[in-house]
């Protein structure tokens, strides 16, 4: 299978819309800390609707990203967990959240230069 | 600045949705070749809208990740390019670009599993 992002003809490309979703993106980070209950996933992306967590895990969950633990229970105990394949990725999500995080104060700054008609390269 | 992605409050959470968009992953990424042009973009990016393209491009300039250029002649002569802060972001980008091209056969045969109903981990 030869594998081509820039083609319009490749399906690798939905991959993308996949995992450079913001909601896909923070769960991977915080699937790093190890298999999680979908209330506490809810808790820990503020914001994210039901409907939207429900779907974004089931579609990583689709793609060998994630990996759903029904452990049977009664009560229902599921949880979620990085596959060996969702970890290699989950370690660039991280990097990338790093990376906003330790530069999001300069593109904030550079937004407003822009704003005001001052835009400035780096 | 506070920054915390996981926070609904906090601003920052705009920049997923734009770093994590398709089209300026890999525009990140075709603009580590250097300077280039929007109509040797376009033919770069497969399948993009003009209008897409130009969006794009603003909302990187704006926050600061590519640099737009004008020769100031005529005919026209404008190129975009990576910014000092846009280089280290498309670094990151090439890491999911190569991450992609390596593991969508897998994640493409685990689809077809799921849909299957033979959904297993990896």
């Amino acid at each position: 299978m030869k594998v081509n992002l820039y083609s319009s003809q490749c399906p690798s490309r939905g991959v993308l819309d996949l995992i450079g979703s913001k909601w896909a993106m923070l769960l991977l980070c915080v699937l790093r800390d190890g298999a999680t209950r979908t209330g506490e996933l809810r808790r820990r992306l503020q914001g994210v609707s039901q409907k939207m967590l429900t779907q974004t895990l089931r579609d990583l969950e689709r793609s060998g990203i994630v990996e759903r633990i029904d452990y049977g229970e009664v009560p229902p105990r599921v949880e979620y967990r990085l596959t060996r394949l969702g970890h290699s990725l989950s370690g660039l999500m991280k990097d990338i959240e790093e990376w906003v995080t330790r530069n999001y104060p300069r593109m904030h700054g550079a937004a407003l230069a822009f704003d005001a008609g001052d835009a400035r390269p780096e």
